[in-house]
């Protein structure tokens, strides 16, 4: 195992430590709902964005203890998007993660109330007193930097300006957009609201950590775009061509191939280029965003 | 104009304005996103939950500028879920108060967005520094108090066993939980929200009104049974017998009309005793049980 894979490992165990401890058990009533809210979000996802928490947590010089309702939160809201992209409505995936999709292993009611709840659970353990964490008032803050990062003017706005472009000519500059909302947001969120967590930070160095997610966001969304493309279905664990098969405008179909892995090498680049002044401290930031940029599913 | 109907006007009129200050406009992309929103939470409802905030905050002397975010961060919870409980794979609902749901109007997709987003606003409102409102430190564990209304043990539980609960032969006690959850969990969040902001109230002070909130919850939703019988389609903004259509357990089905409205009473009168200890100021909250036993839709 390399190094980051165990780092990576550590903070996948770390995560579903916490859901473990914190989401409903599954022989509670309503019982299926409570499965499938399981189901979704302890079926082995990579858990980059706890990693990206934890990472910037390190950076920071925050007990991690402190942040796992950072993490756990973020995951919840990205496990519960992923419930409701997949479903018929939307992108009618069947596969997910190598497993049938929520809606499938279930019944697409209980596919939409999962989501709805755990979207619920996510501010509930972000809010949670007997959970460890930060002070009140900053929790408050957090939940405001969440909501926002989720909301129409987030990840549940990208995804339906995503749905829009579908069977549509647009411009990088729109698809740009579309994904700083639909990925960006809450990939920024992970470092965002860790920043927020320590109070020592001045405001150059804010800024640099926040411009270090943005690019980050881009790089890791072009990825994404570009494994769709190289990738098989086995290794991805959700339909490979899945975005062309949808007619979905994505980096590959509008620059291409290279033009895509080009334009994802310069905005990782530009993300190290941020954490300058955090060396040493920000190893695993780094070495996570050389794993975003390199990764093959 | 009877005096409740005027405070029941001088509410919505509150909770729309604050709506229109802090929902965002229907030409910021996504447009279609927004407007689907704007639609659904502007859409006439009757505003009992937000009356409900009001009329606690009335009895407790709190500033009503002060707890607008609850009204409204509620009120959005209600809309959003109305919504999601239209949906083909739930209810299967056309109509809403009078008007095409919101899958009708627009489509399913934007209207699983849509609740989505509306959950997430609804954090966000009750968080928002630039919103007047409690103290941070407040804010968050009103956002915790809200989460688990909403949550798996809360509204989206209680839909989950409602769907679950069709063509079957069910208890009274086992409605009674359902409706607790579904229904009654975000009734009593406006009281128990409200007086979080109240910091000179006693234990069983507190008790009181949580128990009147409880009570009220129930009286509310056996009403809301026995309207799907008695009442008209106009009336009701929604097909009437829906219930019945769909095969749902409700109170009149299990307990018939008469007894039905028998308890609606007794839940009534067992929530106007617990304000016995807030006269004169909790007029309001008393005359909007009322309304609530005595409402025609």
């Amino acid at each position: 195992m390399t190094e980051l894979a165990e780092y990576l490992a550590t903070c996948s165990q770390r995560v579903e430590s916490f859901f473990d401890r914190n989401l409903p058990s599954k022989d509670q009533a309503p019982t299926t709902l409570h499965g499938a809210i399981r189901y979704s979000a302890m079926n082995g996802g990579k858990r980059i964005r706890p990693a990206l928490v934890y990472a910037t947590a390190e950076t920071l010089g925050i007990e991690l203890s402190e942040i796992d309702c950072i993490a756990g939160s973020i995951e919840l809201m990205h496990s519960y998007s992923l419930i409701h992209d997949d479903l018929p409505a939307m992108d009618d995936d069947d596969l997910r993660r190598g497993k049938p999709t929520c809606h499938r292993a279930y019944d697409e009611a209980t596919a939409i109330l999962a989501g709805d709840a755990m979207q619920a659970l996510a501010f509930s353990v972000l809010t949670d007193h007997s959970i460890p964490g930060p002070e009140p008032a900053l929790r408050s803050q957090l939940t405001n930097q969440l909501a926002h990062a989720v909301g129409s003017l987030g990840m549940a706005g990208g995804q339906a300006m995503d749905l829009a472009a579908v069977d549509k000519d647009i411009s990088i500059q729109a698809l740009e957009y579309i994904h700083r909302q639909k990925t960006g947001c809450l990939i920024r969120a992970c470092i965002d609201m860790t920043q927020t967590c320590c109070t020592t930070l001045n405001q150059q160095q804010r800024s640099s950590l926040l411009q270090f997610s943005e690019h980050l966001g881009i790089a890791f969304q072009i990825r994404d775009d570009i494994l769709d493309v190289i990738s098989d279905t086995d290794t991805l664990g959700k339909p490979q061509g899945s975005d062309s098969d949808q007619n979905k405008p994505t980096y590959v179909s509008i620059l291409g191939l290279e033009e895509s892995e080009r334009r994802c090498d310069t905005f990782y680049k530009q993300a190290l280029d941020c954490l300058d002044e955090f060396k040493p401290s920000s190893k695993w930031l780094r070495m996570l965003a050389e794993h975003i940029v390199c990764r093959q599913h």
